[in-house]
């Protein structure tokens, strides 16, 4: 799982010229900052970012709230943009590209995991920031002019695919759809609940209906009842605290896609749940999980987690979404507008992605303030 | 799911007389009890009963530890014996064939988990015994000279299959190897995890071998590593507190099955699991089981429950026992020794299950208080 000398000797040229919005501390206050991405190595991909999408866990690391966080931080790891340059071992990729980059820019590439695929459960698996690189630096993220990424970690955007749109396909969009691939919950006719409409949830539903599957919406905010049915497309919408609603759909679910961060009550979702029905756990609540063992034991039902995926389904995902026309809803924004973003992040107060116009604004933001 | 009205009117007919060992209350003491059988029904099969084990679910019936105890009770739910009779629709079957019933002997047969083989999840599911049955009357259960039984859910012992030996994997062979086989836990060369060596966990360790897995024993009795190793053939034994032995085994197993019916951390089992490992639980501890997310969502691990198994994988089940010589390890005893056995049981004092001689013993037990 060590580097290879070449990875390590290109790795410590960091010659090339940058430019990223940082965070110095953990006021998670993002300003320009000069910085410099490797040379090329031979297995690189050198990518000009045009977008970046404004992911939730990119609030807690500039905040550090998981105690990890390195400053200066760069984040962002729903990166689109074109490619501008290729190493000489580069077969897949060339100049002119449209690609992007998810959350993780490399790892060992030949241990269990990554030989199944699953480059995500890698121990030696490299974050596309606050990560230590293979060259003992520490990696930076997608809010920033370029990057340089081995191509294994780059997959590329079908035609259809717009770069801002499906930019947050790479963490949200591969986080609900590895494990529905994984755990066969991607079968025409299947029923599908996906709890939690905010920026997984409402992927989940445009992948649960892509896979023709009857999707149900639960959620605590009947506010979202019209759009999960509407634009959304979802087959029907019942808020988790209203009992009628619930009992309603008791035992009729193969699988519920679980969304939600928070510690909430998970009894009453199991019995939504048919027998060896399935729920999976996408975000992390803060204190553990409480479940009374008949729940599971009764009808055989699971409780899994799932955390993003390997990078051929990112890549199968991708072309998935373009083939259906599965996109993420977004609100583009300038550079310049990044920190109000994250204050209405915060606050839950976006339908449901932000993405960073990186392309058209970075380069003003940083001139301003030079 | 209702039932047909040739079953009700078949099951009000109980001019069959039969003799059991029954509890009268909550205590919990066992003695023999005057009881009838209903007439053959069309699709039934009529059983002589030679051997029954005792689960240690019996004892909490027993006991009224789950509150739902309607006495009198007559315990037992792996019943082994020969036909005596069939009903006239009945072809699977005729009388000398030698067969079993385990903890079910009806359900609906018409739902979604009755048409997928799950008998065990559909709703109008009876059990063996302390069940309402279709006429209203409560189940007794294989403490008992005879018992009649709709076809589908008796199974056949192969020749190879000891009736003694046999009869406990009605319960504790189908309860594990339902989930192995479901959950893929069943494929030569995937490294298996049996907790607790009781009841169900010895039986857990010779299906893994049969399947040509690894089996590790994890438990907290360290002198069971002599047993786990030689007679039962397990390849590795870890003591649960021991943390170096813990440490050496880290991620390399691909599954556990739970057998622990205590509430136990989990946090240092799941750290056992091989990314996208799965845990099982079979017992049921009283309180709620709590995990940090992270211990499932880091690498995609799976906690699923189970609860014994339908009808054609129990019969699958004992074909592939047989083929393998998997079997109980049992201490037989006469129907005379039974509230002994029970005490021995509450003391865990049984490797592994008790079996009662019901075919040469009972008739003496019954004549003697009569």
């Amino acid at each position: 799982m060590a580097p290879t000398a070449a990875e390590q000797t290109e790795h410590h040229q960091h010659t090339r010229k940058a430019v990223g919005l940082a965070a110095r501390d953990d006021a998670g206050h993002l300003s320009p900052l000069a910085i410099t991405r490797r040379s090329t190595g031979d297995d690189d991909v050198v990518i000009k970012i045009l977008y970046c999408g404004i992911c939730h866990s990119d609030l807690h690391a500039l905040k550090n709230d998981w105690k990890n966080s390195r400053y200066p931080m760069i984040p962002g790891h729903e990166i689109a943009g074109e490619v501008t340059e290729v190493g000489k071992n580069v077969s897949k990729f060339k100049a002119g590209d449209r690609v992007g980059v998810g959350c993780m820019v490399n790892s060992c590439r030949s241990c269990e995991s990554c030989d199944k695929g699953f480059e995500n459960h890698c121990p030696g698996m490299i974050l596309t920031y606050n990560s230590v690189d293979v060259d003992g630096t520490v990696t930076y993220g997608g809010y920033s002019s370029m990057v340089v990424v081995h191509e294994r970690f780059v997959v590329r955007f079908p035609d259809a695919m717009p770069l801002d749109k499906g930019a947050p396909l790479l963490c949200a969009g591969i986080t609900v759809y590895s494990p529905m691939k994984y755990h066969g919950l991607n079968v025409p006719g299947l029923h599908l609940g996906v709890l939690g409409l905010g920026g997984l949830g409402h992927v989940a539903v445009k992948f649960g209906k892509a896979f023709g599957m009857k999707v149900t919406v639960i959620s605590s905010s009947p506010g979202k009842k019209e759009e999960a049915l509407g634009r959304l497309g979802a087959d029907a919408f019942i808020v988790s605290k209203d009992a009628d609603e619930m009992k309603a759909v008791m035992s009729t679910m193969d699988g519920i896609i679980n969304t939600v961060s928070a510690n909430i009550p998970l009894t009453p979702l199991f019995g939504l749940l048919k027998p060896n029905g399935k729920m999976i756990m996408v975000g992390l609540p803060e204190k553990p999980i409480e479940i009374p063992p008949f729940a599971l034991v009764a009808t055989n039902k699971t409780l899994a987690g799932s955390i993003i995926g390997g990078m051929s389904d990112t890549q199968e995902m991708l072309d998935l979404a373009a083939k259906h026309g599965v996109t993420a809803d977004i609100e583009v924004v300038g550079a310049e507008y990044v920190n109000t973003a994250l204050e209405r992040l915060a606050k839950n107060d976006v339908r449901y992605r932000f993405v960073i116009d990186i392309g058209n604004t970075l380069d003003n933001v940083a001139a301003t303030t030079e």
